[in-house]
């Protein structure tokens, strides 16, 4: 059928969203136009708000709508702790676990030579920098935890970050087995993620 | 956590969103955020687009963005062939069943009497205006085809509106089963739908 405009307009914009097919997209379009417009409109005024004031924090990296991130200007945290992440999603599920108060740095992904992902686009330069920074002007990284994925390449990229820090004199652990291997830290919950960083084991 | 005013203000939006829980809202955010923001501008557009420019057929009653819809000004369309439904979404199924050349009213909901949902709610008087207008101004409706649910409350709707109409000598039929019993019109496949359609019953 032949949706007027500004429907199929509707619909399809909601198919952009991550998971949404046609049959959800329509049923959301419905459920909006006839019972939720304010809800609609807050929305359209959330998704314009943040996609022009959130940015990256210049420290650690991850999404923020200010230069430095609450996280990295929180004299509370401790700076000798750093967690290594390959995405923003993996801070929110860590914070979300709770229990760890270090502060964090996000690389862009993981390791991947057949994707044309090497250290640079990752963001290793910034990392050694943001470590080498921190000596200066706040504690020293003492320990940094590796916390990419459980997958090859997370694997492979936390074995690369630990022969660049370890030659520094700084202590380099990955976070503990308990994450199931292949899985996205993503999606694990709170209870298993804390675990898993309170015991994690040096690489030696 | 805490997410910073801007991340939790678009997540608190996804959320309104029907079916979206909080999981699936942060998966968004951070996929709109990280990888869309154009489909995220976009998305903004079309919510503000069609909350202010769709409302409904002033014949009709389905949603639309102008005062006749694209079916009640096709001149092509039977207009002595009357679909009667409960929601637009139960126009657009029809419509992607295809196969039907009638026309439509939209009524909104069914009869209800524990929700105070009485004929005035469900806009039965307007139904009997539009069969009446349609008599002076195009054909005459000479048959209404019973699409409610079937449902206890759809059923009810349906044989409502049949002892309203027959008196008037219109051919009142009811939307063969096939659509099974207790489910709800706008899930059901397109091929049972045009089935169920073309099998209806008159009601005796
Ligand atoms: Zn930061
Ligand atoms: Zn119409």
């Amino acid at each position: 059928m032949s949706f007027s405009p500004l429907i199929r307009r509707l619909i399809d914009g909601l198919r952009g969203l991550p998971g949404v097919g046609p049959k959800t997209a329509q049923r959301m379009a419905l459920h909006l136009l006839e019972r939720d417009r304010d809800v609609a409109r807050h929305l359209a005024d959330a998704l314009h708000a943040a996609m022009d004031g959130v940015g990256y924090c210049s420290r650690c990296r991850t999404l923020s709508e200010h230069d430095v991130c609450a996280i990295c200007s929180d004299p509370r945290r401790d700076s000798s702790l750093l967690c290594i992440l390959q995405s923003p999603a993996d801070v929110w599920a860590v914070e979300q676990a709770g229990g760890f108060h270090g502060r964090y740095f996000v690389l862009k992904g993981q390791l991947s030579p057949i994707d044309g992902l090497g250290p640079e686009e990752i963001g290793i330069p910034a990392l050694l920098e943001a470590v080498e920074r921190s000596a200066i002007e706040e504690s020293a990284v003492a320990e940094v935890i590796l916390a990419t994925n459980p997958t090859v390449e997370g694997e492979a990229t936390a074995h690369y970050i630990a022969n660049l820090l370890k030659p520094r004199g700084i202590k380099v652990s990955r976070i503990a087995h308990g994450v199931p291997l292949g899985g996205e830290l993503e999606y694990i919950d709170g209870g298993t993620l804390a675990h898993a960083l309170a015991g994690r084991t040096p690489i030696l």
